[in-house]
């Protein structure tokens, strides 16, 4: 995903004020604190441009740079511990010298939440990868917060689960990560989110306090569950070090289907039938647009569907399903399919049925590459929102028609405004394809303007990615007043010193 | 549930303490509270033994007595606010003139939640009890929390939905009492818990602030997701006025099997052969032991299976789907049975298929009837404990082996120990019954053993029900010291006053 030029100017103002309002109630690693810790960690395990260890910039540049090469950090070290034990011992240290700290996962995050935006140590948790336990009766994992995510579906995938997450940056992001950005991803549909999912974790709080809450138990109502606040509060609470996750088995079947709508208005009504027919073994219902689907075509994807059934066409639909039968869920489509067909009045113009891996593969190819489309097609200004399903298509013909009417759309400016996303989720992904590039006139004509539609219709204006550093500013359009001053005194609880992860959700 | 004589002899030891050491620092509704509260609510809102509206004794009673007759409350009045406006307005005046207050549901707790223990003040919420909107294509209901469990499912049962929890106690318990005790219940193995369903908030907070949350996006990543808080926190942070849930579209077709095991070591293996074939559909995997089934027949219930065949079988399942398609559901559990008769080396030593509605509900009958046989045996101390799977049977055995050893197994003192539960959930419901009445033999005998015993294996010891009052010597066996002070920083910054449900979950 690409910075909008948008976020780029509010980032550098962010940053002049940064830079003239430093993060003064914070020092910075010195070569004693760096004494100190070398007595924590072995060298292999620090990082540090300070003598007498000396990394080379280059060296750094995996951890102060995000991965999209868009945040750059100021980090003078980088500490990967080992252990929990060890995590604690380096936090202590930092409370008591009033010294920064950003937990780092994969850093594939997309809103600057993992790099350093003055100078705090950089936290890294990749040196801590071990899977601690796998039951495979209950689907219990119990492993280290620097594991891979790629690494532990292989884990388990032996024992026929799988983890009821998964993300296009599955190689590189770190369970860890994933819980503390409360991560959303592909399965999210079928097995719910990770304040559902998770079991229990381990915290390492802004004191050094180890907080161990790993349990591996689905049931337990005594007394309140803190753990769900380090999901999705992007480490500015604490640095989770444990994870024990409920894991689902792995489906033993998947089939998906591609449709054709004439409009909008077709595509909840066709949602409700579907979920009436195909029930439990439906596991994505995806959307997208007329424009987003010419788009796909235009560049090689595809076509899955006749051009002339498709005809004018509006909007398009892939579901899923999984299930534990190949034959019960063929049998399921294929009837959903004919019902579709033969109906008097069809909510749909067309529609395929994947009759093999390959084709399986392709139609989902149409949907995942829309986003390296996008990019091929100009600048793009994207915007990951919710909204009630009702509004999905409306929030982006709102947006066109502004350009429409401020005389925007065109190749000069706006060349396409398209929607796609999750239905089953009501997570619509919005791009605004700049043909010719960033410009401040569209940009301030796409914002506040599309953050105060999405507030208008009760949305998040981070429906996944989070707020990290780059959303601070826009916090305000989905949580009212009495909710931010809540989120600060929690902050204030959990860390007074306001060490952890400074600047980011809270500005 | 009937409460065991220790918790009994328990609570008089710490009624005691509190007579001696009431809640000195709250003060109790007076006179002139009551004119501030006649402002609020018209006279048919307010229950009050004081003057002018002295309700009789008679009236009080299903607001101080809990539905079991177990615990006794003292508060001089009740109030019934209609609107989250009014609750608001309440709380800020008792905050002001700092008076306890004791949210109130339906009154269906096990753990005295919701019973004042000093004259506090009830704040009943049955008199909010509006569907606020139900969205038909998202399956999302938005409710006042004093809305009843089954009046909800009603509302959206035309619609084909179900709500994601289902409890006994449905046709008397709020949704707001539900997600204050974060219940668990009947669908949780196939939903998830209230932790993954509840989308939203509205939160009436002890100095009377409205915290608005009540989203109804299914992902929102801006910031901290406070409403986890008040899920399970039984009251003791803020009053819970307003719930966005998650509803699934309702199953078309429900099946259940019975099967018998020679004995415990199989029942793991077959819970991963059952999950791996059913997959999808299986919406319950529930256990007993043989003393538990004995009991269920000795009091009329069943026969569901061929005594010849069952044998000397220790263990018994019950095993539900719930599925959108009958043919292909009973196709799965046809196949399964198959699959478990004719296997070289079977898990099972017999099993029956429900062949029908009649059926069905018999099978689920031998599981539902245990708590009401337990009643008729003697005087039952129940255990509400998660444990992991393969300890499950091993803590029953080991009760048993400490009644028989300390001379107390037998018709004299304890005449059985046994044990069922959600196997899908790691629940496990003890029971000891003491066929002449509890005695502090016994009662000593039992604990703090098995607390210790579910401790030592990172267990729960109240998995569903809550602490309330009556388990908050207990909540050290099950949360570690630096688990309970942060729970008390917690409860120290949404309360400062310590007036919200105070004596609950933290003593």
């Amino acid at each position: 995903m690409m910075l909008s030029l948008s976020t780029v100017g509010r980032r550098a103002t962010l940053w002049s004020v940064r830079t003239s309002r430093p993060f003064s109630h914070l020092n910075t690693v010195t070569t004693e604190d760096l004494a100190y810790f070398s007595k924590v960690l072995p060298p292999s395990n620090i990082l540090s441009t300070l003598p007498p260890i000396c990394t080379s910039h280059d060296d750094m540049v995996p951890y102060n740079v995000d991965w999209m090469g868009k945040y750059h950090g100021k980090a003078n070290t980088i500490l990967r511990p080992r252990t929990t034990h060890e995590v604690s011992e380096i936090v202590k240290h930092c409370a008591s010298r009033q010294i920064g700290i950003v937990p780092q996962g994969g850093n594939t995050g997309l809103v600057g939440g993992s790099i350093s935006l003055d100078k705090e140590l950089v936290l890294n948790l990749g040196a801590m990868s071990r899977v601690r336990s796998f039951d495979p009766v209950s689907g219990i994992l119990v492993a280290d917060a620097g594991c891979i995510l790629q690494s532990l579906s292989d884990h388990i995938a032996p024992h026929n689960h799988i983890m009821p997450l998964d993300l296009g940056a599955k190689g590189s992001c770190q369970i860890g990560g994933n819980i503390s950005t409360n991560a959303g991803g592909l399965r999210l549909l079928r097995y719910g989110s990770l304040h559902g999912n998770v079991l229990g974790l381990e915290v390492v709080l802004p004191d050094g306090t180890i907080l161990d809450q790993l349990s591996t138990l689905r049931k337990d109502n005594t007394g309140y569950d803190l753990k769900q606040l380090f999901i999705g509060s992007e480490g500015t609470l604490g640095i989770v070090t444990g994870v024990s996750i409920l894991t689902p088995p792995a489906p033993q079947a998947t089939n998906n289907v591609f449709l054709a709508l004439p409009h909008f208005d077709n595509v909840l009504p066709l949602y409700q039938v579907v979920k009436r027919q195909l029930g439990e073994i439906m596991s994505a219902f995806e959307y997208m647009d007329r424009t987003a689907y010419d788009m796909a075509l235009s560049h090689g994807l595809g076509p899955v569907l006749d051009a002339k059934e498709v005809g004018d066409s509006r909007c398009f639909v892939l579901i899923e399903t999984s299930g534990s039968n190949e034959e019960h869920d063929l049998d399921k489509l294929n009837t959903l399919l004919e019902s579709l067909m033969t109906a008097d009045e069809p909510l749909i113009l067309t529609g395929t049925l994947s009759q093999s891996p390959g084709q399986f593969e392709s139609l989902w190819a149409v949907r995942e590459g829309l986003t390296e489309c996008v990019q091929k097609e100009g600048k793009p200004y994207k915007y990951d929102v919710s909204v009630p399903l009702a509004d999905f298509q409306k929030v982006v013909d709102t947006v066109l028609e502004r350009m429409v009417s401020m005389g925007l759309h065109g190749d000069h400016a706006v060349s396409k405004v398209m929607g796609y996303g999750h239905i089953g989720d009501g997570n619509l992904h919005l791009n605004v394809i700049a043909k010719r590039g960033y410009s401040s006139e569209i940009e301030s004509a796409l914002e506040p303007f599309i953050y105060e539609l999405v507030a208008s219709r009760k949305g998040s204006v981070s429906a996944e990615h989070g707020i990290g550093s780059m959303k601070t500013h826009a916090l305000h359009y989905s949580k009212d007043s009495v909710n931010i001053e809540w989120m600060r005194k929690i902050k204030r609880v959990f860390d007074p010193l306001d060490i952890m992860n400074p600047g980011k959700v809270l500005s």
